[in-house]
């Protein structure tokens, strides 16, 4: 018997509207900073499977979310391709080297790598009950592309932009490996016990309506066929966070099962222009959640009516931000719980 | 006998598509440098008027643009509503103190600061043609607003969203005090000699929709009936920067009278969406202009066919890049110069 969030994916709209937090293991939770601070770093604990698991689990434990998703990071990939990778205290993530010119022809694949993140997949699914679903996920070419040529994130991508616009053969040629090594990345999530996947399009949004084309809907479209080929049954919802008027096109041109809507998009504009029927998810803007009170639950109660004639996930419009109060995201649960469209 | 681009402003639609491009007063030019260093800073710069307005003037004479846009800074305001501005080498401007829990209603107005502006303005258009539109420009409140509470530029402009929702009464009442601020200094530029306005919105984007509606439309309602009331013969541009999808609510109900579009939005899209008739701005990303090459003529192609049907003012979709090659300029001048739609 699947749970209800697996079952929305599918595209069956039930009586209770399931929910998940992005990030939803993270910062915020007591029990995750004081694993964290035993294990050292960020990436330390993302390669320890069974730290990894705990922590997965944790939100699950806490709230009873409908969905588990798995602690890792979109640069594992970049990292299994061969950039080294490291995480900057209170600055971010740093590859090196850069890859301007096609350096990353000289990349020589890891995927050892890649091992710790099923066995965290594994560990997870097993712990699991059954009406929890557990979701894999990946970045998309574009977005892992940006760190990977500009060797950290970066203000508004700027620097990939201009590549693209420079060299679109050679830079076509990175996006193509990174979304080969994305489709061999997910299925190995499947395989491992991931029941759904998403696409994390962070930074979609910089990108011309053209090069959006060229570079987010071609490559995730790519890779939903090839998965589709070869793990049919398994729910792809797409996240290409920031792409504003250009959401319809990606939901109708990718051929994922669902997409994520980021908290800037105004659902009841979402619920009119995206494909009828597609499950949907989204969309409250993590900032409100992290100041609670009255306006918080008249949002909540908006986007819930907004998605109320298709099959929805409730979920932030991106990461839940580290000083977010327990409390707060508790008010949340019991609303969305105790919903009725 | 107004230029081309105030009668595109206004509504008509001539045989030329009149063009100029934001920032174009900038450092991509070698006699800006040359005049900067001898000034020192931006700033510097900015409040000497005979400086400023030389510096105003020469991408007008170099490329001919239909429109000369006062050489100055959205963060002017701030500094007359008595914050400390400066701008730190290569990192950008700092406004101190950071405007937390009400500190603005501590501030002191110092009006004489917007003195130098009104004085470039006069200058300037003594020394252009009549065929060329003198453009004045603000920033909006919500953008303003940004920076003064963060002090500076900030990711994501999180600070600002927070304090918005943590206590929208007390943000409410500085952003009516931007308000009124602009309207002011519009009206000081009209008076010196601008025939035309633009509202820079440049971090409308960050903002969920019931924000949006509250921090960016509403405002920019009330400033353009307060102009529309005192200089109604003055044509607005609103810009609400990465505002996606929310860009035709934002043209048809803050009463703007041209919007401009950046270089995200599909210019087909908009061309759809955008009330019939209203101006248009728009919308080549400057990246592009940058890397320059084939593709660059057939995206300005394209733009200009699909607001080929409406008065349109070519533009990019934001700021020149320091690095564009002068002769890429050239060559979108000659191309726009030469089109027949």
């Amino acid at each position: 018997m699947p749970g209800i969030l697996l079952e929305t994916l599918r595209g069956k709209q039930g009586d209770k509207v399931p929910m998940w937090l992005m990030r939803q293991a993270g910062r915020y939770l007591p029990e995750y900073r004081e694993l964290r601070a035993q294990k050292g770093g960020f990436l330390e604990l993302a390669y320890d499977s069974e730290a990894a698991s705990e922590v997965t689990l944790q939100p699950v434990r806490r709230f009873g979310f409908d969905g588990a998703i798995l602690f890792s990071d979109i640069l594992v990939i970049p990292h299994a391709m061969g950039q080294d990778l490291w995480f900057e205290a209170g600055e971010g993530p740093r590859l090196a080297p850069p890859l301007v010119d096609g350096a990353w022809q000289g990349l020589e694949s890891v995927k050892e790598r890649l091992d710790p993140v099923y066995e965290t997949v594994r560990l997870t699914r097993a712990a699991l009950g059954e009406e929890t679903t557990m979701l894999g996920f990946a970045g998309s070419p574009w977005t892992v592309a940006t760190y990977m040529v500009a060797g950290q994130g970066s203000k508004d991508q700027a620097d990939t932009r201009a590549l693209a616009y420079r060299d679109p053969a050679a830079f076509g040629s990175l996006i193509e490996a990174i979304e080969s090594a994305t489709v061999d990345y997910l299925i190995g999530q499947i395989d491992a016990g991931v029941e759904a996947v998403q696409l994390f399009d962070s930074w979609a949004g910089s990108l011309a309506p053209d090069q959006f084309e060229r570079w987010v809907i071609a490559p995730n479209a790519r890779i939903v066929a090839k998965l589709k080929e070869a793990r049919p049954d398994v729910p792809v919802i797409g996240f290409p966070k920031g792409s504003g008027a250009k959401l319809p096109a990606y939901a109708r041109e990718t051929g994922v099962d669902a997409v994520g809507v980021d908290e800037t998009v105004d659902p009841q504009w979402a619920a009119r222009e995206l494909p009828a029927d597609m499950p949907v998810q989204g969309n409250l803007d993590p900032l409100l959640l992290l100041a609670g009170g009255e306006a918080l639950g008249i949002r909540v109660e908006t986007i819930l009516r907004a998605f109320s004639d298709r099959p929805h996930v409730f979920n932030l419009g991106h990461g839940i931000g580290q000083h977010t109060p327990i409390a707060h995201v508790e008010a949340l649960v019991a609303q969305v719980r105790g919903w009725r469209g």
